[in-house]
């Protein structure tokens, strides 16, 4: 049997890629999976996030996100693929690199290791990087959920950006850029035509 | 004001570590502390590591007590060094590398990074690894707490104990083999002569 497809959709809060990578599963039959929290295990880990009793320091929340990563990779994603089902997950480990590398200022050639070691060899088939300026993720946040970023958080959203556009620079054969400033159906169609383009469902 | 001193004991459960880290911190009136799980935050790390929902693969162990690391010396160890106070801990960065590492197999090159993550660059002054024969730390863990490892078991202990003296030999600068198989006062002597020779407490 052949093993499942592996599609992540990576971007900045507000960028659209959970209502995509929800829409684009149900297309296509492939599991609905997101990071971080979706296994029990995950939940506690979202949770203890969320609720941490003291501050944590960048290291130990990017090092709590691996954790969480390596129990989604190794418990929830491979199962559903080497059963011969697709996967379409709301975030990867591109999230880690651009948000506490890029953002938080972690060192990148530490991280990129420790992401390896997390996935276990585990890679998609391929990233879709759902691409808006910041200003624009911000107006979506105001409008569907009534808040927006801070302003000292627009500087670390915009260094988040860059390293999302940095990322799919220096890999095209993994990562793809979407322009996602458009309507729902316009960037729906944009990654129709990026999946038949690397023809990942074939 | 002279930054503290740094001292880890490592070892094999049995080894007596936890009981010799106690005695030398009390003697220098330094911080005792240990890993994993000393601060609030390691403390549900612990309990979590402990009370997992499910199963857990050995990488998601790693980064948890990685997880748990970075948090300890960004907030345990470094303050109390920082502020001239020396600090003694039971177990620190060779345990991830001997338990996950040798011990179930790990990515040694990967996890050695992950690990230089966590610390974010604060290595011990001296590292002393209570070597003990697996069988006399077994003996010891039945007189003391009625308990023996599984016969299964006993194969993981030996790798975790060689994998500890192939660090102390491959980095003699940071590691001292102590011979733990003595008495307490014998032990305890060892330990003095070992911090005497590399001057720790000058």
């Amino acid at each position: 049997m052949a093993r499942g497809r592996f599609l992540v959709l990576e971007g900045i809060d507000g960028c659209g890629k959970s209502t995509h990578a929800r829409d684009v599963a149900a297309h296509h039959d492939a599991l609905f999976t997101f990071e971080p929290g979706d296994s029990t295990l995950g939940a506690q880990l979202r949770s203890w996030l969320l609720n941490a009793s003291e501050p944590m320091v960048p290291v130990t929340e990017a090092l709590l996100m691996l954790s969480d990563r390596s129990h989604h990779a190794a418990t929830v994603v491979e199962p559903v693929l080497a059963a011969g089902r697709s996967v379409v997950s709301d975030r990867y480990f591109g999230s880690t690199l651009a948000y506490q590398g890029y953002g938080r200022g972690l060192d990148l050639g530490q991280l990129r290791t420790a992401t390896e070691l997390a996935l276990g060899g585990l890679w998609p088939d391929l990233i879709l990087l759902l691409d808006v300026p910041v200003e624009l993720a911000n107006e979506r946040r105001a409008r569907d959920h009534g808040d927006r970023f801070e302003s000292a958080d627009h500087d670390f959203h915009e260094r988040v950006r860059a390293g999302y556009l940095a990322m799919a620079k220096a890999d095209p054969a993994m990562w793809c850029v979407i322009d996602a400033s458009g309507t729902r159906d316009e960037v729906r169609a944009a990654i129709d035509r990026a999946c038949a383009e690397r023809a990942l469902w074939q």
